[in-house]
Formats: structure tokens, sequence, C-alpha cells
């Protein structure tokens, strides 16, 4: 066995072979070493809750007390309560599964508590049958269940501002959660209604009461949408669109509606508020992009982040999130030296398409400042963009779809502050 | 497009091929139809949650109020209050992932409230240094991250009983959960404790105040063992373990040592309560069935099962779970009559290792009775047993490790019972 200090670095500023640690035993000299006297003299040494018994079952579990920092921070405007978005607090989360008390909203007009025996979606227009399905009827069609991302379209856009915003990564970047979602294809459903042949787009709508509604191409809709009616295993939690919401993997947060209550068939889009004033975007050439659907591929380093402090030198673990709206995470490369030098991380198995890809790579601080950077590249061959190459495409005053990466810079304190370099 | 009269079943009782929605349009006749004229006047006719602004942001969200029979089933030993168990609703769950608030329980003396800033685990016996871990040190190891079921020794105990017992899935079955796991390899910690030649077990131990402790054989731990911080995401859940859990992938629920405190290396197993007094079996034979770690491949129908009611002819949708603690389910296959004829059905993907594995058939219900079943097969060739088998080889007064297949027998009314058939 070695001891950490004799491993080779397989990149600048420490950074260590992904699978080290599972290939031969190492000295880590993070834990304490005890002698046996002192074994001895612990032994009856017990804490409080060895002592009396403990709390009871519950019929719903919550976490502990001592998590109650790792909460979804929100963000309301003001003028309009229930208008505003909540956010996943990514830097505390590990894994690749966001539980559903802590995916982030985003709502227009607050989160409509539905009887689900009083709602119905209803498929109309350019279709054969108009059809009225009741969430009973729903719930005996054949379903699927898979785990995908969805991601704001404004998803990091404090990113676009010229001085780097010090905030949690969760702050920052978690308008991102995945889940496993099950319902039923809409390919199934559309099947059913006959769709005809000049139905080009879906117009899809939410029962909140802002009535939420947005443009889908037919095409996507026939792919891989889902009509959900479950979220990590349980019925959908009302932020997240109780009784049924529409998943369209990949695809801008937006274009997943929840509360769903009407898919109507038309030959083009409606150029609803979500597709005109937002999300769609002046380019430096003067052209506009519209219907930027696809969330390109992206990451970033959640452990160590702001907020967070390294105590001394030595043996860390960088872990952070990757994700494609193309498809799968084929590599994530990680810095150490501010982008001199990368190294691939390990990528968490299975890979999933769309999917949050949990990346690692241990790293040996040597107590000097250092700047972590992650870059995602997907089965597409496309790689996340350095933030100088985002600005020069998309020029400086974009708002949506912000996807370049991240920098972490690491004092000799171990104090972590975001910067653009 | 099809009527789905027209479709050919592919076994008795009215099974059809599992992919055929996917393959091509199929009118189902559940949903209703609707003319021009009523979709017009529909079109005004707005449920009051469309009418007044939604509730407001939530740090940490709940499932909807009309989901409140969604619930773990906890049955407490009346003379120690926190000696008991919690189970799974699985009949009301779909997908794979089980939500951490309804994870399966098993308490001796309760839940503990731990404080991580107090809580430690040790190393030591056959090791050459003794080592403690803080919970702030081993958040800086290397992780890995695995969704795995666990499932209690004594779960689906009841199947022994020699009348059928009448209860929801969950309350039968639902000692048994799957979370996607996230913690520190038990390897690189033994790697770094250095274990001598003559340890064979570590005999684990939990901070609660019944101190539970367990024996597991070292190979075990050197192979796929994990100390798990995380449980789907988040910081495990106080009832699940809070701060630390020793995750024993496919082996039963009770080696997975909640609260974990110590691992003592020893050169034999320590025979505690829970692997003497229980978890020993006598056979037919006279000899006994000791140290049964693994989880023997199992499924069961969760919908429709117990306490639901199909409401009229027409076609469902069979869902079910499969699982096995000896790697990946390649196979289950559903029978709609009793047994005399076999459908295979799918297979939700990814399908992993020693993990659930949601399966679902379409079903066309006549009306009439009809006797529900599934049987899993694991990748070793392990056939899950029919009641019969399992008592022949087992006895009549088993208690743990029931994993014979499941009947549901529906009757004309569309009504549910459990029977063994």
């Amino acid at each position: 066995m070695s001891k950490l200090a004799e491993l080779k670095p397989v990149a600048g500023g420490g950074l260590l072979d992904r699978r080290v640690f599972l290939k031969k035993g190492i000295t880590l000299s993070i834990a304490a070493l005890v002698s046996d006297q002192l074994l001895a003299a612990s032994d009856t040494d017990r804490q409080s809750w060895m002592e009396t018994p403990g709390e009871a079952f519950s019929n719903y579990g919550r976490p502990s007390p001592y998590e109650r920092e790792t909460i979804r921070w929100t963000m309301g405007n003001t003028m309009a309560p229930g208008n505003g978005v909540s956010w996943s607090p990514l830097q505390n989360l590990e894994g690749t599964v966001t539980p559903s008390g802590l995916h982030f909203e985003r709502h227009h007009n607050g989160v409509p508590q539905i009887d689900p025996d009083k709602h119905q979606l209803l498929i109309h227009g350019a279709v054969k049958h108009n059809l009225v399905y009741t969430m009973d009827a729903l719930l005996r069609y054949p379903m699927t269940s898979r785990f995908c991302f969805i991601e704001c379209g404004g998803n990091s856009n404090a990113g676009w501002r010229d001085i780097p915003i010090q905030t949690a990564a969760g702050y920052f970047h978690g308008m991102a959660s995945t889940s496993e979602w099950t319902g039923v294809p809409l390919k199934i459903l559309l099947d059913e209604a006959k769709v005809r042949g000049r139905a080009k787009w879906i117009i899809a709508e939410g029962a909140d009461a802002s009535v939420m509604n947005i443009s889908i191409p037919l095409d996507k809709a026939l792919d891989d949408c889902i009509l959900a009616l479950y979220q990590n295993g349980e019925r959908i939690r009302p932020e997240n669109g109780y009784p049924l919401r529409l998943i369209a993997p990949g695809w801008e947060g937006v274009i997943n509606v929840k509360w769903l209550r009407r898919l109507h068939l038309t030959n083009r889009p409606t150029m609803a508020r979500n597709e005109t004033s937002k999300y769609t975007e002046l380019l430096p050439s003067g052209k506009a992009r519209q219907f930027t659907f696809v969330m390109e591929a992206k990451s970033l380093i959640t452990n160590p982040s702001f907020g967070h402090k390294l105590n001394k030198p030595g043996l860390y673990q960088i872990s952070g999130l990757a994700w494609s709206g193309r498809g799968k995470i084929v590599k994530v490369e990680v810095s150490a030296d501010g982008g001199n030098s990368w190294a691939e991380a390990e990528l968490q198995t299975p890979v999933l398409s769309k999917c949050f890809t949990r990346f690692r790579i241990p790293w040996q601080w040597n107590g000097q400042a250092a700047v972590l950077k992650s870059r995602a590249i997907d089965e597409t061959g496309y790689v996340q963009p350095e933030r100088s190459d985002l600005i020069a495409e998309r020029g400086k005053h974009g708002y949506f779809h912000y996807n370049a990466i991240v920098s972490w810079q690491i004092n000799n304190q171990g104090e972590i502050a975001h910067v653009y370099a």
C-alpha cells in the first residue's frame, strides 16, 4: 500500500487518477489513529441517543433537523407573490436524483391544489377524435418510466452579468433537477385521437391561474414526451404539476407544462408570452433566437463550491453534475489549475440520456490558491464552452441558455469564490 | 390503426403483447369522445383553482393532500414502542425509486436523533491501525452511488400462514424499498486500516439505544459494501440511519446497519441476537439455516392488487416489481389464468443489479374471474418458486425469506383477493 503523498498527479494542481482508490489501498491520512488504550477508555463513552429510546415511527419521513440548511431557496416577485422560482440546493446534494421536496420550482401564479377527480386532459384541434381523459382513465394506460433532468431555460442566467455572482452553486445553477418520471407515452394518446395531416404543433396548457401555455413541435411529442403521473415513485407533488405534467426530456423547463389540462393540435405555434416576450433573444447579428428548445451540455462542480471551506491541505473529492439535452454525457474533464491542464473524471454509472450524470475525481490540495473548472462533452461531440466563447457567439446581453464552464477559485485559506477565469 | 378488440392475446386471460402500444396506434376506448359543440361549451367551465392565485413557494415540498393515503403503514410492538416496522405502500407507487419519506423502517429501540458533529465511526480489531472517522472526514473520501433495494429478511412472512392474508400489497411485501445510495466504498477504509490476515468477519454496530449489531463476512465488505451518507440525493433520513448507514447490496436488511458507529474486524461471527434467535430457521430435515444473507429473486404485481377495484371490463395495465439479491432480473413472466399460460412482461430500462425492476404488461380484462401471477427470473437462472415448492423445501413453519409467487384473484365484480393458487 502507498501513502497518498507518493501518488503521481494526473494533471496540474494535484488531480489524481479517478479510480486510484479502488485499484489499491492508500493511506489517506484523514482519519484519526487511536491507540488500544484510548479505545478501551472510549468504549464506555456513549452519546445521549444511545442511552434513551429513540423517536417513534412516522407515516412519512422528513430530513434530519441537523440538515435544515438543505432547502430550496426561493425568490418571489414581490409585486406578484405566486410568480417566482425556487432553486435546488445542488451544493448540498450527492448522487443524481433530486429529492422531490427539493426539485426546483417556477410558478407564474402560485401552486394550484388540484382535486384529481375533477381534473381532466383534453386533446382536440387537428385530430379525428376530440378526447377527454380523467386521471382514473389515464392510470389504466400503458406507462413508462425514465430518469431525466428538467432545467429552466433561465437557469444560470447570473452568468451573463459582468461581475461574477457570489452565491451558492444551487442558487446560481439550481433551476435544474432530476427525477424518475412515470407516465403514459404521449404518442399512445395522439395515436388514439388520430392526428390529422396538417397538425405540426401542439399547444399545451396548464390548469394554474395563469393558464400557462406553450407550443411544442409534434415531432417531439411523438418522439419521447411523457404525460407523467408519478415522480420518484409517488404521485407528482403539487408544485411539480400534480396530478399531470408534460415531460419533454432534454428540452427547456417551460415546455414541461405542469397541471396539464389541454393539448391543442395546430398547424403553427401559438406565439404565447413564453415563446415571444420571453425565451426569445436578440443575437449580436440582429437576428433573434426563438424556439431554442434543447438544453445544451453543461456541467458544474458542486463540491467544493461557493460557501464550502477547505479546512486544511490534503485529500478532497471533487464532485459535480453534468447533463445534456441531446443525449448522454460521454466525458467530463476537470481542471485544478484554471484550465491549463485537464484530467478525466469518473462518471457514475449507469450514464443515462438527458439525465444528470454525477462525476467525481480525487484531488490533493496543497494549500495554495487554485481554480477548479469542469467541462462536459456529450455524445454528439458538443463541448461545453468557455464563457468568453459563449459571449462571443451570443453577445453580452443574453438571459437564457447560459451553459459556460463554471470556475471556482480557492484561496490559500480554503475559501471559495466564483470567478470568470 | 386497430381497435383493441382486434388484438390477439399473447397468453390466456387477455394478456397482450408487452410493446403493442408503442408499435402501432390502437383505439383503447377508455377516454371519452367529446363533440365540437360540447367542447366549445366546456371551454368556459373552469375549476376554482384556475380562478384564484395558487399557494406560495415552499422550502421543502410535500405530497398533495389528495394523496394522504399513500403513507407508510406502521406496526409497533405495544410492549416496546420503539420496536416495530413500517411498510412502503407499494400498491400506490410506480417506477423503481421509493421516495425516502416512504422507505420502510425496522427499528429495535426507536429512531435516534444523532448530531453528526458528535458521531464517529471506529474501525478496530484485526487491523494494523485503529481508525476513527468523523463525518466531516468521511465526506472528503472518494464516493460512489448505486441504486439498490433493501429488503427485510422477514418481508412477506405472512405468506407462511395457512390462510392467505387479505391486505394491501405494501402491507404484505412492503418491507422492501429502493434508493440511490451514495457513500464511501467500505474497501477504501479497510485498506486504509490494513486488515490483518486472520480477519474473516466484521461486526457492525449501530448507535441506537438497542446497540443493534450483526456479523458480516469480510469478502462481502470488500466486494460492494458502501458506507452511505446520502439517500436519493440528500443526506440520509434519521429513520434510515442518519448520518451513516452500511449498505450491503442484495443482502437482508438487518445487515444494512443504520446509525453505524463501529466496525470490529474478527476471525469469527459474534453470534448476535439477530443471527441466532432471529434470522436462523429450522428446516424439515432438522438442520438449521443460518447466515442466509442473500435475498433470492422475487416479484409481485402491485397494480392491480388487493384493495384496488376494476370498475369495468376493458384495457388495464398490469404493473409490478421484481428484484434479486444475486444480480439483475432477466425476465418476468405474468399469468392472467392462474398459471396455465404465461406472457413476458416489459422490463423498465435500465435494469440494474440488486435493484427494483419495474415490469408491465397490458391486459384486456373480459369481466370474468381471473387469477394474476408474476414470476421473476434472475441472471443466475434462478426462477421464483410457486408457494408449494417453497414450503416443500423449507417446511410450513418458516418466518424469513418468503419469496414465493403471489396470486391475486379478481372476481366478476372486479374485486381483488389474495389467494394461494
